[in-house]
């Protein structure tokens, strides 16, 4: 992956033994100068502390730093843990003598505990002082739980003379079930965007991305994507009518498409990735219904794990969905293998296995036949060991 | 389990080897008179051509023999799945010479495999031949897939002078996810009880014991409730205005409760079985998004599986669960011990953890506190095995 650090954000992060210690847990996000923000957050009536303190900071649409924790998602901790997370706050804002408003926390982790405030507290002049000495990896390192690889990515951007990065760096338990999961995104840039096309962008972005590797549009409790520009590329702001706000939104799309991928692709104990398109569905809402039930039913995951083309249980999944479906004109690929023709067997049955047994990615094909409409999901198989890494946790 | 047979009720069992030999996987229920009938089947929008079939006989509400095969369970077969299933139902008719609209076909086993229909009718004879010669067991057994143990159950019921009695058998998957899996279950009593009265109390004991381990209202393609009511027990029919209809119904929903716990209890791989308990919401609605918000979290699955006392992914999958709650008002407790308090730790995680160890049946109640309504549904945890037993269930 590339590594281009937008102009004027430095990063940081320090070791504070939030849940155990050995690893980095605590990391700094920080802009020299002043820049616009917009963020999405969990639709999880339950919030984390840090997302309920993050919604109202980001109507000012400003920000200069984001501090995040893995180890301790700081969630239904009551009035305490709105009161930890201000105090972290305050103290960075104090550290970096930059407004308490333009710091915004972040956390994922346990549910339940509050924050290990003496430890975080020791911490934070550290992770200060260490700003710039952090690299792209050691941040994206720092706010994983049980993901096992660092993300994050990089591109540039041309607008007019002058040329912008955009950099992410996100997290994902890559759970199976993403709804439960905690993912966290942050998006940092040098080009100047207006603030309402920044937002809209973000929007857009974390719909055909994020949105579309969860379930029913549920979220954990601490889910958050937040994108920074803080203008130092020097190019004409970006707006709505400019022309360049579609090529924003095209590295912005294939930024957070390819974050999102990533979370999958690291499902805890996923040995495939799934891409669920439904094709000529009578609406997109059927379309969605049918996507997200399929990619969301167990027993089309493990019959993906046991390299097993048992279709049968893809079309119970699609009875199921809601949607409106004929049986009769429904047509399932492998790729471009024809698995069922007409609502029955398209006789490939072991071609099928062997074509699943010989792929890490696939892309599992639903034409409906009955309308126009498209929706795609990311999903991936499920295994035994996603039971193991779940049932072991917390412990 | 008790097993008293209704009066004029026989099974036969044979081996037909629809799926593999070694077992009997051939069953007939036969009334030695025309039985007044009702069923409940799978609202899936794909369903198994046998219950296409049923579904348009049981208007006449008469049934005399129900013919059930497990290994395979007829669906997404086309037309030539509806032949089969209407020459099943004519070789039986004729073997038991009896009208041909009074003989049901059900089926379950793997989707989208034409029926070995040779195997089939060389057995039909023998079927035939042996009724009477099959305990309730043999019956039970023969309908089983991925069960580990038969399930029936036979209660008696006293109607002014007479004394009927009403059994049942089923069978599950006892899927972690029943929506997908198939549950059959097949009910007969020699007690006369009028038509629609039969069909009402037959909906509504489905409603409080089947439909509440199913997710989301969702079905398998075969999913199929039938009774048969013979009025051998010569007791003065039973209405909705007569003073025994209430005693009907207790006993009828006593039977299908008990049934459908057997199913969930032997959840594939599962160690334990819980009945998730939500109190005081602020309508039955919200209620029922909760309580099958959580029972089909596999977060809260797999902690279960694991021992641990999480709470805190139960309090994320009530917020995400999509209905109405108030983070500060939820309690939460496993049987007397209260693990939430006012949406924050009770401080009992560790006395929590023992008591799961502990325990094979749990309580998990949610108290929402912001009303009267309630909801319950019953779930089990989610092991290794599952994923196993399901990746492997086909090949």
């Amino acid at each position: 992956m590339s590594v281009k650090i937008p102009r004027g954000f430095k990063f940081s992060a320090v070791e504070a033994a939030i849940k155990r210690p050995g690893r980095k847990d605590l990391a700094l996000i920080y802009s020299d100068v002043e820049a616009t923000a917009g963020a999405v957050f969990t639709k999880n009536l339950i919030k984390a502390a840090p997302v309920k303190i993050c919604i109202k900071k980001i109507a000012s649409q400003k920000a200069r730093a984001i501090i995040v924790n893995s180890g301790n998602a700081n969630a239904c901790t009551g009035k305490r843990g709105i009161e930890d997370a201000n105090e972290i706050v305050r103290l960075v804002s104090k550290g970096l003598n930059i407004d308490e408003r333009l710091v915004y926390p972040a956390s994922t982790g346990v549910i339940g505990v509050p924050m290990p405030m003496e430890r975080i507290r020791t911490a934070i002049p550290d992770l200060i002082g260490g700003l710039g000495k952090a690299s792209l990896e050691e941040l994206a390192r720092a706010i994983m739980t049980t993901d096992t690889f660092p993300k994050y990515i990089s591109a540039d951007l041309k607008v007019g003379d002058e040329t912008g990065t955009i950099t992410a760096v996100a997290k994902g338990a890559g759970m199976i079930n993403p709804s439960m999961a905690t993912m966290l995104c942050f998006i940092i840039t040098d080009l100047s965007v207006e603030k309402l096309s920044l937002s809209k962008a973000l929007n857009e972005a974390v719909e055909q991305s994020f949105n579309r590797i969860t379930v029913d549009g549920d979220r954990s409790t601490n889910d958050m994507v937040m994108i920074m520009a803080n203008s130092l590329a020097g190019n004409d702001t970006i707006t709505m009518k400019s022309k360049y706000y579609k090529d924003f939104k095209k590295v912005l799309n294939s930024i957070t498409y390819e974050l999102s991928k990533s979370i999958v692709k690291d499902g805890e104990g996923a040995t495939k990735l799934i891409k669920v398109i439904v094709r000529r569905a009578p609406s997109r809402k059927d379309a969605e219904l049918v996507a997200r039930g399929v990619a969301n039913s167990l027993l089309v995951k493990t019959a993906f794990y046991g390299n097993d083309a048992n279709w049968g249980r893809i079309m119970a999944a699609i009875g199921a969905s809601g949607a409106k479906v004929v049986e009769e004109k429904i047509e399932i690929y492998f790729n471009h293998l024809q698995v069922v023709k007409g609502g029955m067997s398209a006789g490939n049955d072991s071609t099928a296995n062997e074509l699943l047994k010989a792929s890490k990615e696939l892309n599992l094909i639903i034409d409906l036949a009955t309308g126009k409409e498209e929706f795609s999901v990311l999903t991936c198989d499920i295994s035994e060991d996603y039971v193991r890494i779940n049932a072991e946790y917390r412990s």
